[in-house]
């Protein structure tokens, strides 16, 4: 790019430089789980002691410990192995679906040490109630974090449009939403001053699994996430895709058929009115009082009545992963929420029906169903909370609230 | 992104450093035009004495010059403008298309020296047939410059996949060309050692509107272009998408009707098959014989024959342009090639029918027809043939060949 790089920064200072070598230090503990200090020098190009040092101030922090390994490969003496101190150190982290509302403790190093799941009815969205229970989960996970445990923040997915400088849900349709400022109302009931920070389901689903799911170290991915709307969130050379506005990844919205049923965001034909689970029941022709899981198990078990209609969702679903894989060549595209279980149960269809898409970017594209199950989201909003602590873990440390308890 | 941090770079030389920020001011001459000692102090950070040095090297070198302003504007002593020797130091920049071969000089700066176009007829689109006509347009183009006019690299643009690492284009459905080493056929025909660089024409001409177009300064943007097919290109925060093999943008190969025509990819109702010239010709049933450019006339003439197909092509091209709306979330949609030949005739009808579109992304979007015209790809081809003089410029012109006469 021809824009002029910004001046030079003044040189750093000491303070800094050694933040910086945590952060950096601490990051790597975080994605890689225990590693021993060799690599730990080799990775972070720093010197043998420098390591050492920077390792004894975040042991201090009770951020990370340090093992003796119980083998020795290769000659010379066995390295320390440091480890992050994942049963310690936490962050809460949400996903508010329409359907569902889960709650994990994740601990430094993606460990999940703690998980609630409730099941939403539709009449169930109130911003007060939704707000009750997700106090009510967070209450009984911190209460079950061991003496000494620290939370260190709180991430929150939300099936919507997020405004994350001021935390505000700026529009949920399937809740109900509209300029909700969810950051405050949460920071408030939950009475802390633990940051919560709260992103976009369908991108934090897709930072999830490209963080420690089955998109780990690929740089182009396409995330499909879905239940009742379907969205998405694309990651673009190894960084998630925003858009002007941070709106990007509405796949459900793109049109694939313009004769097609009238959407809910009132064109005809949008991917989600053909794949989402309603669209399931409508084309299967499920009977009344069936649910979407009992239709797959149905199809799976080899009932005749689903055949033709899963048939036509699976030649749908491959018309819009095609216009992907054609728009953005991505190495991987990975199928998350409920959308997984009709990519899981229409693969042949999806497969066949992809024959005809260029044939270029077709070869180097991958289809998969996400490797954290229904944890694609919240383990992404894990990873925005503990985004602070990765950045200047003994100032984070030091800064936090004593009680990190509820006042629910 | 966790990916730890490379390792510190050892202390830059003195000679690097001097390199980066003759580098730097240059690209700004190069972007902005004439500027002012002062201002480029204030842009890059540098002191003023630095800038002084640099811009005598550069001066030097023949790649700018100093004047002395005309007016005074405000307090002090008016300070030099320095301004880059356009008409001394410019590229070859070629556009190869299905119906049109394009070649232009272009000065540091971006200015057009010289342009050449030839109308290509379809079975005019052999490699020797080609190659012939670009020796011959470089040849004129390189002969018309003053003397002593210093060529410093060869861009060239392709309506086709083109892997830029060896130069070859990989696959050019409607040139019918398959892994064609053009680059190395070129430098052989043109009897060159200068670099011959390469893009796809979609790319090269997003690139040319971000950088001197419409699209100037804004960071997302998609660029739809056609003529027989449908291409595009995107910029991502200010960077150009790739995907992970260079075959993204392929924004014509969406499908936007599940049940519509036939496409020449093989699948069903491609946007392109509802947009290109050849679309516009069906859907208006058009006389045999009637150009596209004839219907369009027409159309704008208020013919009636083409008032119900023009309503139904605009109301296709809504649909496509929606679909990126919601994917992308862009800043600007900018409409090149003969497209935008079709969205001017249609802009009505595609603003009308964009009122479904999510609302949130729909506002922030802008719509616009190509700034440069016919030349939005030549102007991104002769960006990378200026990239290897922005990035070392003493050495590029060190290293230039002394004659760049062709040897055609």
């Amino acid at each position: 790019m021809p824009v002029l790089e910004t001046v030079p920064a003044a040189p750093a200072s000491i303070d800094d430089v050694r933040r910086r070598n945590l952060g950096r230090l601490l990051q790597l503990l975080h994605d890689r789980g225990p590693t021993s200090r060799a690599d730990l020098t080799a990775l972070t190009g720093l010197n043998r002691s420098t390591v050492k040092t920077l390792t004894e101030d975040l042991v201090h922090a009770r951020l990370v410990r340090e093992t003796e390994p119980v083998g020795r490969g290769g000659a010379g003496r066995p390295s320390i192995t440091v480890e992050p101190e994942s049963e310690r150190v936490h962050v809460i982290a949400l996903d508010i679906g329409v359907a569902h509302l889960t709650a994990l403790r994740i601990g430094l190093g993606g460990v999940v040490l703690d998980r609630r799941e409730l099941r939403q009815g539709r009449a169930d969205y109130t911003v007060r109630r939704t707000v009750a229970r997700v106090v009510r989960l967070v209450g009984e996970l911190l209460d079950g974090a061991p003496a000494g445990a620290r939370c260190v923040g709180i991430g929150v997915g939300v099936c919507g449009v997020v405004s994350d400088d001021d935390g505000v849900v700026r529009f949920a349709p399937n809740l109900g939403w509209v300029d909700v400022p969810l950051r405050s109302v949460l920071a408030d009931r939950l009475d802390t001053t633990l940051p919560v920070v709260m992103g976009n389901d369908g991108d934090l689903g897709a930072r999830g699994e490209h963080l420690r799911g089955v998109a780990r170290g690929v740089p182009d991915v396409v995330y499909v996430a879905g239940e009742i709307g379907v969205g998405g969130g694309i990651i673009v050379s190894g960084t998630p895709m925003r858009g002007v506005g941070g709106y990007g990844g509405e796949i459900g919205h793109m049109v694939i058929d313009a004769r097609g049923p009238v959407c809910r965001c009132g064109r005809r034909g949008c991917w989600e009115t053909a794949i989402s689970e309603e669209a399931v029941l409508r084309t299967t022709g499920a009977p009344p009082g069936t649910t979407f899981l009992q239709v797959l198990e149905a199809h799976r078990d080899g009932a005749t009545w689903t055949r033709a209609g899963m048939r036509r969702v699976g030649r749908s679903l491959a018309v819009g992963v095609g216009n992907l894989i054609n728009v953005f060549n991505p190495g991987l595209i990975v199928f998350g929420g409920t959308v997984r279980h009709v990519f899981a149960a229409t693969e042949d269809v999806v497969r066949e029906s992809l024959a005809g898409v260029l044939a270029a970017p077709g070869e180097q594209v991958q289809l998969a169903v996400a490797g954290l199950g229904d944890d694609s989201v919240a383990f992404g909003a894990a990873e925005l909370a503990f985004a602070q602590l990765l950045d200047d873990p003994l100032g984070t440390m030091a800064a936090l609230p004593v009680v990190a308890r509820t006042g629910a």
